[in-house]
């Protein structure tokens, strides 16, 4: 049997020791939860409280939560909490019975998009969403190929874990999916625009020499787990022409990019100016109650809705469309798009002036509150370091401000902050980092 | 185009005359949600409120609810309700965390199960749940073909939209799919057990001879979608050896007829003297909260959970598993499924004494309080009248009792009410059942 590789930042048992308490935490959830579960960092924390930005333990340790894309306005915000409350006291139906509150959470988020995309379905999670796009791609097209990134992360659900390879190589991919290389400014260059359209391209160019008739490239809005590449802004222009032309459709996956984080704009699309045909999205949504959706061209889904219906038991539920709207209103009155913006060139501008003194940094990059930052053992040639970004992460954790790793070669910190980070936060995150960066490479 | 068919009680646009304002719901949703939504009745519902067995429309008029299996412990339960305002503001994160609410419902639901079902892994909706089982059983099994009952629901996955027949036929079945028909008592007496577990080893032997392996037969405890076939208690026995005979897994899709539902036991399996290998659940979970989960024998996800790790951010979040929590402490305190067993058997035996005066109604059956009442135009040659099921329904939504209909030939009225019903809301839905009765048959 292969084992596993490739998550990023998993707790492995036996490689550290720890406190009894959390070990036997640890051993009770494997007897209870079986072995798919996996912990983050090489000491796992035990939560017990969240407010805003701050995660709390048993011990009332705070740590400072740089990484939860779903709590993305916070964790605990009483807006979202009173809305879920009053609407659970309420009404709690299904999409078979008429109610407003969907009809006009839905109206607004398509206020949010392009003119060309006219409905708004819901789901409860990201993954279902991508599951959904692909059954309504496949079924428009005709055909049933895809394209992705070579470490793209689509969701979970059996049809979509066939396109998403960074699940490891254990998972197997569809005979129906290609991958192109991440577009990688870093390494690529000025070409990265016209290389990764050719890529595009080629895949669908594959599929059809493969008798495979082309359905649909999909990407999200940042190419997280590939090791976020947020530029330059408009270079997707060339991949979605090419996807066009193989006669596919352009699914934009905004379940991580989605909701304000990349600070330019609502959508990670947007910066690239392109429109897609069906939009998916999750995590933030609800900013925790579980509520997902796609977003799509009318003409994509009027056969596909004809004839096969649509019902998702607590997709679109009345708890979930009206905390769903209380996220949106905190989003709007706080003007949390701007925030990402401005947080998040500050801390990007913070941390390319350390590369200086650590040319470790290889790259810092990002849009907005969703930030990647390449370690290299040496910049000249760029070479990946995992065990440094595993270092730092856990360096992190260490001193109680938490992120994550990403990319093919593992060696990009993942940082992505609530998008209520205020300046305050930004430089406490800072400084954690310099400590971590001074004892891991001094 | 083939034209979808086959959804009992769906409302069709045009059909029947609706007031103003119901219409202009409709045009929005429509203009909103697109053409995938299908609603309930001739005269769709708007919902505002839920207290208990009720729901209420904007004028505050009072519908008997006796068919949403989401909400069984009542709609709006103070105690579910108080659990999800007091963790929402506590604590909402995911299981990449060691948190103990997780771990005392985990052991708390396994308890309720066999003891060879040992772990429970956490996903939000039920179709994600026969999602992930058939990934573990083909995973264990190294095949894929699956056997289902004809007219079988299994959820609106990808790949578990492949299995479920009921979709319609526009939806393809996948090539690995093999049907079986119903374990139909009514029609087919003493020998069907024998003739149901017959057809499994068929299905599974066809498969075979197209090179198919087989992984996986799934059906729900008291097949549903097919017509509510309950009995006789134990019939099940054959088609599971069958199963195993053939190499592939059991998995028991309790979505809809677990936690309680068939008063026999908390899980439909149990009424049949089998242990599964894979247990799905949903819906009456969380009570409207979106949780679901799988229970699995530890050796069957021991290679799949070291192999392929499995996360879902919103599955067995703190918040839900609080939720269910709840409804398992009132499932547990107001002896619900004693009450299930009771009253379900109250209405039966009170519309099987309808039979001598409504010969129409041909078979009155179910467990618990989920009851299916076969509708025929001709008792002796047992005639399915999928119209006057349809009358039923829709003439009970005109008395203000909700129920909905099910079955391949869609004749079957599906009667499901909140496992919290009283011998009182019982004698309300059967004096309004026989009001129906008279308006229409005599």
């Amino acid at each position: 049997m292969k084992t596993e590789v490739g998550m990023v930042n998993a707790f492995v048992e036996g490689k550290t020791e720890l406190d009894a308490a959390t070990a036997e935490m640890i051993r009770r959830r494997s007897a209870l939860l079986g072995p798919a579960y996996r912990l983050f960092y090489e000491r796992p924390l035990h939560l017990v409280r969240g407010e805003g930005v701050w995660l709390y333990d048993p011990e009332g340790e705070a740590y400072l939560d740089a990484y939860n894309n779903v709590t993305s306005i916070g964790h605990c915000r009483p807006e979202v909490v009173e809305a879920i409350a009053e609407q659970a006291a309420t009404l709690a139906t299904n999409t078979r019975y008429i109610h407003a509150s969907i009809l006009d959470y839905a109206a607004r988020l398509l206020a949010t998009m392009p003119d060309e995309i006219g409905h708004m379905m819901f789901t409860c999670t990201g993954s279902d969403a991508n599951d959904l796009a692909t059954r309504i791609a496949q079924s428009y097209t005709g055909g049933t190929g895809i394209v992705v990134t070579e470490t793209a992360y689509h969701g979970i659900t059996q049809s979509v874990s066939e396109f998403s390879p960074s699940l490891g190589e254990n998972v197997d991919m569809g005979p129906h999916v290609r991958t192109v290389p991440a577009p990688d400014a870093y390494r690529m260059g000025e070409g990265m625009a016209d290389a990764f359209g050719d890529a595009v391209a080629a895949a669908f160019a594959d599929l059809r020499r493969h008798g495979i008739k082309p359905a649909l490239f999909i990407c999200d809005g940042i190419f997280a787990s590939d090791g976020v590449f947020d530029g330059p802004a408009g270079f997707l222009q060339k991949a979605v022409a090419a996807t066009r032309a193989a006669g596919a459709l352009y699914v934009a996956d905004e379940v991580q990019s989605g909701f304000g984080r990349t600070g330019d704009a609502m959508w990670g699309f947007q910066r690239h100016g392109v429109i897609p045909d069906l939009v998916t999205m999750g995590k933030p949504m609800g900013n925790g109650y579980p509520v997902a959706g796609v977003a799509v061209r009318p003409e994509v889904i009027d056969e596909f809705g004809r004839k096969a219906r649509y019902f998702n038991t607590f997709g679109g539920n009345a708890v979930a469309v009206r905390a769903a709207g209380a996220v949106l209103d905190v989003i709007e009155k706080e003007n949390l798009v701007e925030n990402a913006r401005e947080i998040g060139a500050y801390m990007r501008d913070r941390m390319r002036a350390l590369q200086t003194e650590y040319p470790q940094i290889g790259d810092v990059r990002g849009a907005g509150l969703f930030i990647g930052v390449e370690m290299v053992s040496d910049p000249e040639i760029k070479t990946p370091d995992a065990g440094l970004a595993t270092a730092i992460v856990n360096g992190l954790r260490d001193e109680n401000v938490l992120i994550s790793g990403c990319a093919k070669a593992a060696n990009v910190l993942k940082i992505r902050p609530p998008l209520v980070f205020t300046r305050d936060n930004a430089d406490y995150f800072l400084a954690a980092l310099e400590r971590v960066l001074e004892r891991t490479l001094k």
